[in-house]
């Protein structure tokens, strides 16, 4: 139905869903206010129900008009996903779904070209980096590996298992209370800890640096 | 009054104006000091408020010299607000008002020719980084929201409204304390955090670079 | 031997080799989990050394084809010495050397060739920034002897030996905990301290940033 | 004299040179140790003596060759204020000289032409960052005053006077402790203090690393 794409491709239902986001966003956020809350509370929990309901029309149009289309474009793939999430009923368990609400802000980056721009440049540019990923993936498995055997049993809060030895190589990776936090209590008991330690942060820090650069370079060239 | 603009223009009032902006730098500095107030306090004062009167004479010849155009130049507006912010009485509530004087001294941005190319390179670099800014303002946004209702019960001081989310993940994102100060402890509540804590890491840490970077390779192009 | 040295170059032992690789690195994770141990102790460490037999018959059989031709590759010298670390028995003083098999995983680097292709761009762009090495290591030594000399009497922990300073100035340079930690602690006695520890900071932060950067924009034009 | 000047200038006589400097860094090191103070202490004290005199034998021939020329070239001054420092008498409160001897290993810089290349390269990239720094060195000045003003009387071991604040914004724009260290306690009396310190980390954090990449890239040109 070419009607129907066009005019969800017009400048002007761009802007009318953009505002709906933003109001959305400003709702969202006002729900985390009690005094909010207590004064317009049932305004906010319409007013966000409605703007849902507007994004469910707009997706089944979306779905009518480009039919199978539609699932090429990974961007719709993930508008899918995000309103799929508003759409699980929260209670229980579940109620963290309710705070992933606001994950519909994140539409805007699909409705709005200059942002659909940017973070599209920079997932290209992913795949030309997977070598770095993976080369990062082994040198964080192999001294996750290490630490925990090494380290596990006098400090089992922070390498007690390969996921708690990754968590905390992942904090001294970032420099976080790296020393005086976690080394210097490990030389206490093995004095040689900065043989293993030391050249991990060389490593990663250099690694980390390449991929993140490796990243911007290429996504500026594009 | 061309003869007024080329005098305003001249090198030699350039350095003048200069001279006066160092010398208020230094009386305003030594004014935080009791020693030097208690032995000339009295000339400190006076030397403040003379060469504040010189200022204002000299906006004032701007103004007459180039009137409406005046209001064209950004930079004599950034001085106006300046002057103006000097010219508010200091008293009770507003005494916040007597230590932004020493605003003053950036004047010699606008004065001294090559620090003004420097920061309009900078500023004039910002507008071609509108979109990354948009997408970390969502970013923070977002992960603002969750953090508020998914840890603002248990960890009031930290994330109890949006705007002390904002502040703990603008902390987060600068790496400080990250983990020992805030992840971890949160983490002894709900295990899963770092699933929260560790993409925005990733996330934010990478815009920012990708931010800095592209501001930077921008204003060294022009 | 053409047909050996054919058959060790193929794509299909290739695979077959990364497929080895991956499955030690499981089989090596999991032995750190006790509840897999228990429920399958024997077939781990039966797996273990099924692949480590595959590899030293491959490392023969690479030998045997390329004879001395083999030690002209450092890859091939880099396997050597991985193999020959998980071939030392792991008793008493040496069970670390159990903890260094998982670096058996990267034989990886070796065997896929585009992680192949990214360490050794890293590698060899490292020649290029050889002065700038020495001099980081030339400044580390220089402030090692100066901290262990002015400050290792009131602070044995961190300055007591050159490198105790070495390693304290080390966690200076990342930042770490280096004023709240270290500095204004060492400033409470030397008030001056910081006309020592701020132009360290500044000198090899600089370096450093300049040595990555180096290498990776090196790497890149590879 | 040429004859002199060319075997100054000789390869050979740089390796002398540089192997002497090397082996004072060893003697210089060997000297924090009290166990090879106690078996080779007059050793070390005489091999020390022995490198110096031969330094300011070698300062002389420089120039007796040079003579007026020597000071032309500021590598040379910069061997002469090392090599006077060295002779400063170290008694009583002047004992921190005796520490400084160890700056000799920095004739290396002089000595070594690859050395030499880098930092003269680095230095002369200094110039073209003047505006730059300026720039930084004036807002760390109009920072230093504001949080004086505001804070030196809550907190005055952070922000007592002019030089302690700016050592502590040093320390903020270092990204160390600076929220959980010292903007968290300053919030709990002036709330509002998040308005000057991220604004203060912001423009900092990105004009050092506008500064970094500029003399890099300056350096990496040239
Ligand atoms: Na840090
Ligand atoms: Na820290």
């Amino acid at each position: 139905m070419p009607a129907l794409q066009s005019f969800l491709e017009s400048r002007r239902f761009e802007v009318f869903i953009t505002v709906l986001i933003v109001l959305n966003a400003v709702t969202i956020g006002l729900e985390t206010m009690p005094a909010a809350m207590a004064r317009a509370g049932d305004l906010l929990v319409f007013l966000d129900r409605a703007v849902l309901a507007v994004f469910v029309v707009e997706l089944l149009a979306r779905f009518v008009a480009y039919r199978t289309a539609f699932f090429r474009d990974p961007w719709r793939i993930f508008d899918l996903v995000i309103i799929g999430l508003s759409l699980v009923p929260a209670t229980g368990n579940l109620s963290v779904f309710r705070a992933f609400r606001i994950l519909r802000v994140l539409r805007l980056i699909v409705v709005v070209p200059s942002l659909r721009r940017v973070v599209g440049g920079l997932i290209n540019a992913l795949p030309g980096m997977g070598s770095i990923m993976v080369l990062l993936a082994l040198i964080f498995y192999v001294f996750s590996v290490i630490a925990t055997k090494l380290y596990g049993g006098s400090f089992p809060d922070w390498f007690g298992t390969i996921p708690l030895s990754a968590y905390s190589l992942f904090q001294i990776m970032t420099l976080e209370s790296w020393s005086m936090g976690i080394v210097r209590p490990v030389m206490e008991i093995y004095p040689m800890a900065w043989l293993f330690f030391v050249p991990f942060i060389i490593c990663t820090t250099f690694t980390v640096l390449n991929l993140f650069i490796g990243i911007i370079v290429s996504a500026m060239q594009a």
